[in-house]
């Protein structure tokens, strides 16, 4: 690899050097201006403001990051594969939300996808390398080596859902048990008797979390068989499971999918089998996602606050830049559920 | 803002100072064998080596930026709100493909979201502070103050859909005019004497350019009153648009929205008015996204190969930076239209 960037078509930036040169004020003093730190006369000020201008510097950030050791970058980091990251319902809600806080702050939202060991290694640079001052990671893996490097760096960070393991990073999450619990109460309480669940990657917490809420609600009717876990969380996957789930026993009532994106794959291989969605099948998803509107019936499905938790996520890593110690803090948001036409 | 980062469970950082002490080798020495600058002895690099593991040093890539110059990293700017950004069916599949082109030459892709004044201020103070060695724009406007400011710090570049002014970053597109004319002169080959168009926004060359396929498939039953422009991409948009349409001729039947979500949001208020899609009125879209594909009916639309998009502009970029000189270069890929139920 070249160490040297090519000259075509660039100018040569415009350093502190000529800022010095057009001011007649020496570098130590311009940098203490550039800085806000420590004493520079006001005559020196206006010299310097002019030159400035004069020239068109604009200061060099990676020089500066560290002097200062603040780039006012915060990453967002997805462990997610790129295409399930755009489809994924919550984060789009929990990025705008993250961004208009740190925004507010004068903080860049840096947008990382981790996707690959290959990434993993990459994205390790990125935090451990001084291009931002803290993290916000979602989609974090049950025994994520992320978590690892982001506590190793002593990164002022914050996750979406509950650490696995010991982990002392402040996190934000809903209660899947007891928000999983609620709506297959309602599989339950409609008379469907034959309840199955696709769970979603079993590597992810949530999806452990939201079987154990469909365990709870249905007691001695529960039957393991009827428990099919996804290599995804992705609307083929929910269609496989599907498919798999009516093979396994074809007088199937109900079904609670971990996320909306399955849930419509499941009514899509229900339609196929010539089953009707909610006569013969109630069908209950997570998330509330376009998918959830726009399904043929509407989706009964449980809405995450998603801005809620990317403002807060927003909210720990800055007061933590503010100095708080925010080890082992976290908050714990409220779900609803929407009652659509599915089941 | 504080210049200080907190030191609250933050261990120090080992320096090159520490692998100094630990190898008996001068810091110089040390600066060109992490550098891979100048002569440095076989004893001189073992010893380094060595005393590396031995400190767990971490070389800081901000300093080492400034000496290489090189960040191994590329911005994606996004000129969207967060919400588009998140609901455009083209950007998941040119983040997958450049990411994809750029992680197998070890860049890390750097997604930045560009949705107010503030964010471009502080996006441009990301481009020249030196965290990125070049930048993918994409969903940038007609006379965006970003493509200027990349200009001007000569940065190597790529960028989706042609530049509307003067501009020599290179880009990559889809002939909008041809593609919009091909699939509305389906609608008039297929006997609709009155279509209307959702324009999109105005200020995005890509709708201009395909009112302009629009016009041209028209001819003389083209009628200006039949168009409306939107503030946005989105599905509400569309929605509202058609309504207008509605009021001001209810006997359209014909719609050419400029993108799917437009289009679905106009099916929406359609079925709203008591008309049937395709036998009243027959739609159809632009881009080929999961809403065209999940409607009901299914939505005739033009495909963009985003995927190739995406690979072409990583592809633009990296040849840049081995030095080739690549302004104004472009390249027109080409669609195709998919035909579904709604036209």
């Amino acid at each position: 690899m070249s160490n040297e960037r090519p000259d075509a078509g660039r100018a040569r930036r415009v350093t502190i050097f000529d800022v010095a040169a057009a001011s007649g004020v020496s570098r130590g003093t311009i940098s203490r201006y550039l800085n806000g730190s420590g004493y520079v006369s006001e005559g020196a000020r206006l010299a310097i403001k002019d030159a400035v201008e004069e020239v068109g510097y604009v200061p060099n950030t990676a020089a500066r990051s560290l002097a200062t050791r603040q780039t006012k970058n915060i990453a967002f980091v997805v462990h997610e594969s790129h295409n399930m990251f755009y489809n994924d319902p919550n984060l789009g809600g929990m990025l705008t939300a993250a961004n208009r806080v740190l925004s507010e702050a004068d903080f860049q939202l840096v947008i990382l996808i981790l996707d690959t060991e290959q990434t993993l290694s990459r994205i390790a640079g990125h935090l451990r390398g001084g291009y931002v001052d803290g993290a916000i990671l979602v989609s974090v893996r049950a025994e994520d080596p992320l978590l690892r490097i982001v506590q190793e760096l002593g990164l002022p960070a914050a996750m979406a859902g509950r650490p696995a393991g010991a982990s002392s990073i402040p996190w934000v999450d809903v209660d899947n048990v007891e928000a999983a619990r609620g709506i297959c109460a309602r599989l339950v309480g409609t008379g469907r008797k034959r309840i199955a669940m696709i769970e979603g990657p079993e590597a992810m917490r949530a999806a452990r979390e939201r079987l154990a809420g469909f365990t709870s609600a249905l007691g001695a009717d529960f039957d393991a068989n009827l428990v099919i876990p996804t290599p995804d969380w992705g609307h083929e996957a929910g269609f496989a499971a599907m498919r798999e789930l009516l093979r396994r026993d074809p007088d199937i009532d109900g079904v609670f999918a971990a996320c909306d994106a399955l849930a419509i794959g499941a009514m899509d291989a229900l339609r196929e089998a010539g089953k009707s969605v909610p006569c013969d099948v109630g069908v209950v998803g997570f998330d509330d996602s376009l998918w959830a509107k726009r399904a043929f019936p509407g989706l009964s499905t449980v809405r995450q606050p998603v801005e809620e938790m990317g403002a807060i996520m927003a909210s720990l890593v800055l007061r933590q830049l503010k100095g708080e110690d925010l080890r082992h803090a976290h908050e714990i948001v409220p779900t609803s559920i929407v009652w659509r036409d599915s089941a």
